[in-house]
């Protein structure tokens, strides 16, 4: 950790180009993981890369991720004794960049990568807190509004946990950087913003009765 | 490739876990391929995992994805001989499945994973192809509603090709699967759904008065 608002730069989180785009800030880094809940976890199986998607949560300088005790990175992070090396991310795509020439076309977009050793979550408290922190991650308040995890849901559980310590961000923002001679060009120019929608919750078939749709569901 | 209607299946291919959420169907991969245009794009770099946000576009059995000819997973595409091992996964999620339990708390999502070696495009008519469809996968139609790229910006701009041979999708779809015991549980359950909205256009602020904004923006 560098200084107390910024991640330190090692050599792999300082990108080979745009490197205008990187970022270290602790806070935006915190941002960007908290506003998403599905990250992309890569790992190196036999020698080659295997990248899937997942849930994450944030506690402080560390992440969790779970699945189950049958899976393969959560096996393999289990039998590594320093824990399984991963990569990380979470991409939020903010826009699409209209450009004049079609080179200069690109995305709006916000993501973190981290870097470092996964390792299992083995004290049952903690690892029943990191499963509640996943439930929060995604809506927060619903764990306390759900029946929480046995004892057998726990064994079938495994988590890992990652520091945030090889951490960086990278971004883009604005409208799109044409060059000076193709800004007479008869293209429309600009960006068509993105984001995330939610709509409407729709109750399971066999919903008892007379309960409410939550708070936590309608102010998304 | 299998019979004409599936992908073959292989050992890094089947998972190790929910078996019944995979799918080798060449439809159903393409449908959620071409439904996206942001990939996570996974390498080995040092021994370790790193796994990068990108465009990607499909073209047939092909996938492209491009970048600076200064970036690192792509200057190492053009060193290996036999290509670079790379996995690239594309991920929707379609909404966020509320349980009883906070056990069964789930995701529906449907991605596919694309294992290969990424080979170097080097034709420079393949390359130009490829970066048009890069563009069209975003914006159907705005390639050709733009400058095409001269050969300054071909020079620029390497673009990875990867076969579509091992390759699957997982999905998963529909409200929560509680335990039987769970359902008279007080507390909401159901599916809130998840999609990609797209906002009004914002012109560029030097955009040449008159032009109007393109149907392929207002119809997404």
């Amino acid at each position: 950790m560098g200084p107390s608002g910024a991640y330190e730069p090692t050599g792999r989180t300082v990108p080979a180009r745009s490197r205008e785009r990187a970022s270290y800030d602790r806070a935006l880094v915190h941002a960007i993981l908290d506003e998403g809940y599905v990250c992309h976890l890569g790992f190196v199986r036999d020698g080659a890369p295997v990248v899937l998607p997942t849930l994450y949560a944030r506690d402080g300088e560390r992440l969790f991720v779970h699945g189950s005790t049958g899976s393969r990175p959560l096996r393999e992070a289990g039998r590594a004794e320093a824990g399984l090396p991963v990569c990380l991310t979470v991409t939020h795509v903010d826009g699409l960049v209209l450009a004049r020439s079609a080179f200069h076309h690109s995305v709006n977009y916000r993501s973190v990568v981290v870097h470092g050793a996964a390792r299992q979550v083995t004290d049952p408290a903690e690892r029943a807190a990191a499963l509640s922190a996943l439930v929060d991650h995604v809506l927060p308040g619903r764990s306390a509004d759900s029946r929480p995890a046995n004892g057998r849901e726990l064994a079938a559980t495994a988590v890992l946990c990652l520091d945030l310590a090889e951490v960086s961000a990278k971004l883009r923002a604005g409208g799109p950087n044409d060059d000076p001679e193709d800004l007479a060009l008869p293209y429309w120019s600009g960006v068509l913003p993105v984001a995330p929608a939610y709509g409407t919750p729709v109750p399971a078939d066999d919903l008892a009765p007379g309960i409410p749709v939550p708070g936590y569901l309608t102010r998304r």
